[in-house]
């Protein structure tokens, strides 16, 4: 192989072949994917769940993680928001001519080490070479699908008057290392991605609590956007307590420094979950006892006042309407 | 809405909100769709198709179709090829800050328009906005599901000693649109796009042909490089007669003055057929019958010497290996 990324590697000739043999398939082969089809067979018993995402995350690596297994891990992630148990993945690369090979190999490795760890295959795939310049250096695509069990499933407006809104872990890490990483800012502490597959976790509540309302993953936008849009959708108020919400002293300290919301950064491991009061203790303990769940808090409730209405009770006993994100706080966070 | 795609329409919160409405729902809206949850539920009875691909052709428009109806026609056509009925369509958008949303619009409305053509839905989407630069206007994603009905499915590897190979028109159509248009060539006939949704002949072909043992679209690489692929997967021979292969007098003067191929050409509404030589025939009435096949020919045979080669038996006898396309002769056309 040469060094870096020709226009050749995708012209769907020899160069292409030589580049999927000894970089595509050599990580993600499995019988399925090796079949090299225009599309994949695959088996999908009832009903499936289905979820897109395109990764354009700057820089490509940053402490926890990269552009690779973001990529893997924020489709699964959404697949299994559905409370779906996602089995398989579509890859598709755009590649800027002349990105090192080297790099490539790094992500397409850190790929299949997160499939891998995720439990889902890697079906089928799609690479373009576009020339320098036409896109900045890797872009990626992955579709996930998922099994769909219980019905009926979390969805957005299923959240009810009186439901606990819970979350797996403190907020703002991913959008804070990035854009630390980005500008080349550093901290005493240093921050890192959260960036985690929640699929386990969330497969393991699922089956231990009969019926949870919504299940969503608070990444662009933030904590706060993610709420008002389940607000929204079920036409329900949520009250959310300051006291409650776990932020790490590395991210308090970098947003009080740039001036940002906690709230309203990007989080890659972290999901909120609605549900009836009656459960919320048993799916803490279950989060507890989880990698991805130890420092789980119950953080508000749902109402039925002001529908749409998102409002953060402070630390100091005052009242906030959290809005949804106008406009972008922080671009290619994902 | 401004005018121009902003770097907030790709935030996640109420701007990106405001796009999907005005923009996506407005021209893909379906109950699917119209959910907005982080993944789509939808039905897949048994056997799933999956295709995925990427669409980065530049210039955005061109005679005969756009960056919309190829992202569309492209992914339709590449689960139709495992002999699959295409259902679903995932579309995700990386979009240029300061793309004019008319562009974006007619983009979409291509879409839409293309989506309701080739009988498919689309359920779910992902929409990016990177920084002026950073992606060159636009490139569409699409992921495609479809049904797969009778076994043995069409495959690479299945092409068999005896077999006929057909094509269902004159190929290096879409290519050469696409050449001239970029380079702001033209010629005394104007070439155009081939680019077509395929799924609804292979149905009939599928249902009334017992067996097809290869189903594939001569895109990237055109036919020469699909038929190799086909050799190679199969570890057969292929031969074609120059003499039957159908080429519009425009794509033959344009290769000429150009000094290309057209057997290396991308095509957008073009498959390559391997069947039983016995249903050659009726194969051959079907097309022809249909407004994508009008041209279709018989333009060749599988043998078994020289497993993995494609020889072209020329107009006046002689006969050329045809290799796979080696490296790139045009980037970004589809």
């Amino acid at each position: 192989m040469t060094s870096r990324v020709l226009l050749d590697h995708g012209s769907g000739g020899r160069a292409s072949q030589r580049l999927i043999a000894d970089l595509f398939l050599k990580y993600f082969g499995n019988p399925v994917l090796d079949q090299l089809d225009d599309a994949a067979c695959i088996s999908m018993p009832g009903e499936v769940a289905v979820s897109t995402d395109t990764f354009t995350v700057d820089p490509l690596f940053f402490p926890g993680g990269d552009i690779g297994s973001l990529a893997i891990h924020g489709t699964v992630n959404d697949v299994a928001m559905l409370g779906a148990n996602p089995k398989y993945l579509t890859v598709a690369c755009i590649l800027e001519e002349g990105l090192s090979l080297e790099c490539l190999e790094q992500i397409v490795l850190s790929m299949s080490r997160s499939a891998e760890k995720a439990g889902v295959k890697i079906v089928t795939g799609d690479t373009k070479v576009v020339p320098k310049g036409a896109v900045d250096k890797i872009f990626i695509n992955t579709t996930g699908l998922g099994i769909i069990g219980k019905r009926p499933f979390p969805q957005g407006h299923r959240a009810n008057e009186g439901d606990a809104v819970l979350i797996n872990g403190p907020v703002g890490d991913h959008g804070l290392t990035v854009l630390t990483c980005r500008e080349g800012l550093s901290f005493e502490t240093p921050v890192k991605s959260d960036s985690a597959p929640l699929n386990g976790l969330l497969l393991q509540l699922i089956e231990d609590i009969p019926d949870i309302h919504v299940l969503r993953d608070p990444t662009r936008g933030g904590l706060a956007t993610t709420l008002n849009e389940i607000a929204d959708q079920s036409q329900k108020s949520c009250l959310i307590n300051e006291d409650a919400l776990a932020i790490s002293p590395e991210v308090r300290e970098g947003c009080s420094l740039l001036g940002l919301d906690p709230l309203y950064l990007a989080n890659e491991g972290k999901f909120v979950s609605i549900l009836p009061e009656e459960w919320a203790h048993k799916a803490l303990e279950i989060m507890r006892n989880h990698e991805f769940g130890r420092q789980a808090k119950l953080i508000g409730r749902i109402g039925v006042d002001n529908p749409g209405r998102v409002t953060l009770k402070t630390a100091i006993g005052g009242y906030r309407i959290l809005n949804m994100l106008e406009g972008e706080q922080l671009p290619r966070i994902c």
